[in-house]
């Protein structure tokens, strides 16, 4: 008998690598927060003794879900201005609510209640775009989740910096202070081809050569981005940045709803990463990121949530079936991004995206054991003749019952370990209170 | 003080009539079945002395959903075959199971299967269109459910009759069953323009102009539907249902996603109610229903799940927080369904399109106290700012806890009061082993 930390043996497993694979009454085996073996349950009872045994008897065993595009601390603002088009929505409602309200403690609240939501959803690692990531990144030590922290850069000043000079020194601060981290890493985050000039952008991709770091920023988001770009610069975004040396396997663009079929090929050829954000997409009626012709070309595309004040939450599951549903519908074929591609997108090509596939986005032994559980038995859920298929088109973020980050339990039957519910609410209220003090329709 | 069989007191009432409202604090009054008050609760309880009295004191008190588009049985094959186009999955996978299997207890157990799902994600109303028609009326009277059975016309013989002769006696013997139920009434729902030869759509006309009934059917629902119908017969289907007296405000016309600017007009000027599947539409590629395009019309605009064979779910308020999404990107306008508009179409519009608004679809005095209560508390739910945002945006059926059809409590924090979930289960479990004998992935 090999020792091991602990086994957690499930009715389904789905190790996304390799790909289109159920495993059937599989256990995992993790030592040192890593994955060291998935196997047959019952040879698994016989070459294992571990501290700890999880039994998942009706469960389907996922790696962890990556959230590949968050605003983390803006789910204080959850609600707080909808239906109405991006610009309207930035400038007129959360520019101002962030100028007013944004500090280290606001971050530090919101990044806590996105957090604590997103492990209940079964998300364990997230890359995040938001102002003091110091203070993220310090949360997320404590919490346990897996972080990638945005070094953000953006023209103007805000409550976090005075400009682009303040926001680097800033972010080469947080580069190194979570160097060689085992769950937290950076990349440089420079907000938007409209909102970062020219000369930033090229400083930015002479420290991401020389750091080694990827490049995280929305690129294409809406149509008025395209034509302002091409009105004040004669250039389209992309094309700009393809003149800067940005179009490289270091950038992660995300949205990408407006290309062409020049563009879609000349990301195939430089290798950038895309982050589909479906539902933020389709609340801000920005368009449709082509993720069938994209996937057809052989680009990697992530998917993630964006804020929850567009989204308005940070549920990833229902984010994948948004994806899966919708690729459909904008490539007008009902096979496209079917069930075990749109789970993989959630979970390896998060991952790669993120430059962290080695490890984690599978359950292949040497990875970190990121796992999560989802009931598949119940009224909603059955009956059940594909898992996969019940993963992502039927189930709802209610039925994930446990989630480890490198072997650690964060969530236990829907409690969260590490985290506590009550003081989390009672700060966010506050925060509410703050925000807008007269409470809803009183 | 007055006497009323309950009250109903809840921090939020959400009336959907007068549109836009948001009520704090008040409470429903309910006697004989139906809504007598709606009143600040304070005053009620000064007012009215009741048997039983509720309090919902973080939740949003709305009129129950109604579910506009069903095919109750099919939950029974959820999930069996995805990721195809609408003809492959009906042809090879949805119509062959159904020869093998569909009878009178397949539907009794898919049907009651399904009114579960709905009553625990707060549909007190659906309109079916399946096969034993009878079988789901005689569930739907013991489980308390207001129902709309479709009298099912079809050219090819079925498990359920030989034709459509066959058929229209056995939905005319229904109609006269369920004549003057206070929660069950039928309509005729020949199944679509392509599957239902012209004579037989003329004589379901005029029986529905004789019985004073509603026509519900499939219109429109592919484009090709709409091309062979041209290459076959020289006309769009829409222009045969319109040369057969079909187009007028008897017509609840399912799907219609492929539609041209005069049958746009034409729609809104006949005053024909339509159905949105959207997440049937997009997992289909079916296509998108100009949702935007008619409420400016002035169409009246339901909205139904479709069979969980097709999406994979009966979860209106996910259909809901879907059809506010892709109304927005369809139309390019992120005004477009704003939230207590959608809200509106999964209550009074649906009634509207039932031809119940009299009866429901509002929290109007005198009309049937069909109500659903959802909680707005909790990790996932909070901040709030605005709570139709939030019913529309960010609450998923999990937060339903309470349903009343006709004043009577059908679910009970989260529990069925007329349904044994583990019988249903059980009954599932077995039509799952018959279905597909070998066990997912074993």
């Amino acid at each position: 008998m090999q020792k091991v930390d602990s086994l957690v043996s499930a009715r389904w497993v789905i190790p996304v690598e390799p790909e289109g694979t159920t495993l059937s009454h599989h256990t995992v085996a993790i030592r040192d927060g890593r994955i060291i073996d998935c196997l047959p349950t019952a040879q698994a009872e016989q070459q294992y003794q571990a501290d700890r045994h999880q039994q998942l008897a009706t469960h389907a065993l996922i790696p962890g879900l990556v959230n590949a595009h968050t605003h983390n601390a803006m789910s204080l603002m959850r609600g707080l201005a909808d239906d109405l088009p991006l610009m309207t929505w930035l400038q007129d409602h959360i520019w101002p609510a962030e100028g007013k309200h944004v500090s280290a403690d606001f971050v530090h609240d919101g990044a806590e209640l996105a957090m604590a939501e997103m492990l209940r959803g079964g998300t364990t690692c997230f890359s995040d775009m938001y102002f003091f990531p110091e203070v993220t990144g310090r949360l997320a030590d404590r919490v346990g989740m897996r972080a990638v922290l945005g070094m953000i850069v953006i023209d103007m000043p805000t409550p976090y910096g005075s400009g682009p000079e303040d926001y680097l020194d800033k972010g080469l601060a947080l580069h190194d202070a979570w160097r060689n981290h085992p769950h937290i890493s950076t990349v440089f985050a420079p907000h938007a081809p409209y909102t970062v000039s020219p000369q930033w952008l090229e400083r930015i991709r002479v420290l991401a050569d020389q750091l080694d770091t990827r490049i995280h920023m929305h690129v294409h988001e809406t149509a008025g981005e395209v034509m302002e770009s091409v009105a004040t610069t004669g250039q389209r975004p992309l094309e700009r940045l393809d003149r800067l040396g940005l179009l490289n396997p270091s950038l992660i663009a995300v949205h990408m709803t407006q290309l062409n079929s020049d563009e879609l090929d000349r990301i195939a050829e430089t290798g950038v990463h895309v982050v589909h954000c479906p539902e933020s997409n389709l609340k801000l009626a920005s368009g449709f990121c082509p993720v069938h012709e994209m996937q057809h070309r052989g680009i990697n595309v992530a998917i993630g949530t964006d804020g929850a004040a567009s989204n308005n939450d940070l549920d990833l599951l229902g984010e994948v079936r948004t994806a899966a549903l919708l690729a459909k519908a904008a490539s007008g074929n009902a096979a496209a991004l079917p069930a075990h591609r749109a789970l993989r997108m959630a979970t390896l090509d998060g991952a790669r995206a993120l430059g962290l596939d080695e490890e984690i986005g599978s359950l292949t032994p040497g990875k970190y054991a990121d796992l999560c559980a989802i009931d598949l038995s119940g009224l909603e859920s059955e009956p059940l003749y594909n898992p996969v298929s019940q993963l992502v088109y039927t189930s709802q973020r209610d039925k994930v019952s446990h989630v480890w980050v490198a072997g650690r339990l964060l969530l236990n039957e829907r409690r969260l370990t590490t985290l506590d519910e009550a003081d989390i609410l009672a700060r966010t209220r506050a925060w509410q209170a703050r925000i807008a003090p007269e409470a809803p329709h009183d």
